[in-house]
């Protein structure tokens, strides 16, 4: 894999404590399996969650430089579960294209004693460029650029716990455009600190470039070969802005070469699992059908999701 | 009255319990006191409103597909009222434009761990199609396009009640275009439910369609003779939009023709009550005079109306 | 200073006790001082702010009819640390041209069981007249027009008194368009009742206009005179539209005649500190370095903000 250019190392405080979430290339197994423990013990056993007074004294606000609605209210549910002040900060009309103007916005912010920032930003880096010159406050990645969405790939890795415990033995398949998903990146760096062996990537050749960055993991842009006898498929969201650049000419032809039916689905173990980011395209990159089936975890992702968040969010509270 | 096509069946449970709210009609008439007695309750003695623990541990979502600022606040407001976490889910930017988009959503925010949903839609029956499909969740209709708006009605059977508490004895007019008006639908289907045997409509005659669907109510093109000795007058909000449907040349013209003036609230009983939901067109379909008037309550609906929804939610949850 | 036709007095009741905050011409100097007592003992010692229970039974809107989410957020900040429920009115939609829409808008929420209203609106006066003609609710002016902004005022003067206890020996310079800045106007009112002899205002002629309605500051064209031995500089911010209208060619002509420097903060005593109500334009009104330096206390007002919002919130609500 090549060179990172965008270092996490600031994630981690002197005695080697986390104090932000930036990303998941070079957090420890330790640390990884602390977050999805904690989490899970915030799950009763209906899958439910509870309320936590954890963050009670604490204010968080998310700022989403790009829209995400549903992102961002994953973010808000899991500040308000731990009893947390939350403030949406309104960015829209924010005329905030200079890094300066933007730290100032943050120190300002901080001055206003939030404790706690989540960012998602179009620009890979810029919530590590924010930890680096913000002292005394938590960053949260919630996005950034195609570099890292660890809290996403963090659920993942608890979403498949719950089904195969020992990550050592399975095979994963990522279906999608590889190259341009943050997603996609902070899971094979989560697979990979798990003792995941064997990776598949499966795209289009022309989204295939992180192929070049892994050395463990392999590419197929056969889907049918990537998809024999995996443990887990998941399945990225098609970004339609991107397709052109993939030289994909329609939603269609892509669902044709690799989107997941029920066909294909059959082509893995019969145990497998299949996982979306959501929200999903139904019928584009995955069927309708298997999108619904039993061996979708899709919306116990998304239950998982407000877990991590929260568990995320008390680690940081308490290291601070 | 014509057969309803959209049925509120699925809001009772096999036992009879509330578990949704989504129309009036079918309503049982203990269910609709019951309602009404718990918002009584909430108010103190002075129509003041206190804070309740109810919902501490449940999480609400605004949901409106059609913009209403003011609606969307009196549910945000009982929900805190009531101790619940809530989200207001920004629609502005969602292409939700179909149903299985919608579902999508709507299953993702209930594994987020969503408790309670408060929809409102243009499209007649959607929070209904909601309830069928969404299970463990409760349903509170807002209002669906021209069908129904329950919490109003009911804060409006609340608000006569204070001042006219048998019901079965009022003269009841609504004045305006019954034909759109979800709200002129739900508080005939309330009124009928609590023993009101004559209620007038009142409206022009493109705006009557109503009388067909009718057969206890009675319609009236001439105002002055619809309020003769009236006892309740509920003055309707104009859609400026229908004016021209409606062959209404213009404000002054409806105003001229159905504007509650003072000369025509003298035509009612001398202590009727004037009631309107809400934002008033002064000089269009009332008189400032008369919505300042001491017969008016529209402000006394408006706390009402926090009293009902907080009732309904507590009633909800205690029921899910 | 000529006759200010906008009257602050409906802020006391009968009694004399602070019932609304909207301007601090008037305000007596024991009251200001108490204000100022209140926020000072919000901050610990590491000048950090603590939760309050002080407006656990009470609700806030934010009404901002100007757009500015910073100001928005320390009031929703103040109000959620004081354990408020607050709720953000969305006013982009609304049609609220005429006062009579708008005060039918500020009966309704006072009929959801809204307590206090915090106001921002470009006409001058605007919350004067809501809290002339809303009784039973506290208005908080977060800005109107040109007239007056007494939070900003608040924590101005709270943050010099941290450095300089003494007011009476203090000589203050405020720089920028003074005709225009409601946040200058408030800060003159609060130095005067704080008994600040020496007022200097530093502005392009054309910006000048304040010189004749005032009798005990002095007027500067020449920033370098003005800033001569002073203990205090407060930056204004430069309103682009303004320029124009002053005859500013451009915002480097601005930054040569009037941009904060350090040589020129040289000028002022050696312990003398730098104020801005932000967000700064570095290199417009002030320089990158001083903006930055030991004698800038930019940030430590923001914190200060919260805290005589809070402040302010806590007098009110006890005196309501």
């Amino acid at each position: 894999m090549k060179q990172n250019l965008i270092s996490n190392h600031v994630q981690l405080d002197e005695s080697g404590k986390l104090i932000h979430l930036l990303g998941l290339e070079g957090l420890p197994k330790s640390q990884l399996l602390d977050i999805l423990d904690k989490a899970s013990n915030l799950l009763d056993n209906n899958g439910n969650l509870k309320k936590s007074k954890a963050l009670d004294d604490m204010s968080v606000a998310n700022l989403f430089f790009e829209p995400s609605t549903r992102t961002r209210n994953t973010f808000e549910i899991a500040a308000m579960r731990n009893s947390a002040n939350v403030i949406n900060v309104d960015l829209a009309n924010s005329a905030l294209k200079k890094n300066e103007a933007l730290m100032d916005t943050m120190h300002t912010l901080k001055a206003m004693q939030i404790d706690m920032f989540v960012i998602r930003h179009k620009q890979s880096g810029l919530p590590h460029h924010v930890a680096q010159h913000l002292k005394g406050v938590s960053i949260l990645n919630a996005g950034d650029g195609t570099n890292a969405h660890p809290t996403q790939a963090l659920l993942d890795m608890l979403s498949i716990h719950q089904h195969k415990p020992n990550f050592k033995d399975l095979s994963v398949a990522i279906v999608g455009d590889i190259t341009h998903s943050r997603v996609a990146h902070s899971d094979i760096h989560a697979l990979k600190t798990l003792g995941v062996t064997d990776i598949r990537l499966i795209a289009p050749k022309a989204l295939q470039h992180e192929s070049e960055r892994c050395d463990t993991v392999r590419c197929f842009s056969d889907m049918d070969l990537g998809l024999k006898d995996c443990d887990v498929i998941m399945v990225l969201r098609l970004q339609k802005e991107r397709m052109l650049e993939a030289e994909i000419p329609n939603e269609q032809e892509y669902f044709e070469n690799y989107g997941l039916t029920s066909e294909r689905l059959k082509l893995a173990k019969k145990d497998a699992i299949v996982m979306h980011p959501g929200p999903i395209n139904r019928g584009v990159e995955i069927d309708s059908t298997v999108a619904d089936c039993d061996q979708s975890i899709i919306l116990q992702q998304v239950t998982n999701g407000i877990a991590i968040r929260m568990a995320v969010m008390q680690i940081l509270a308490k290291n601070s």
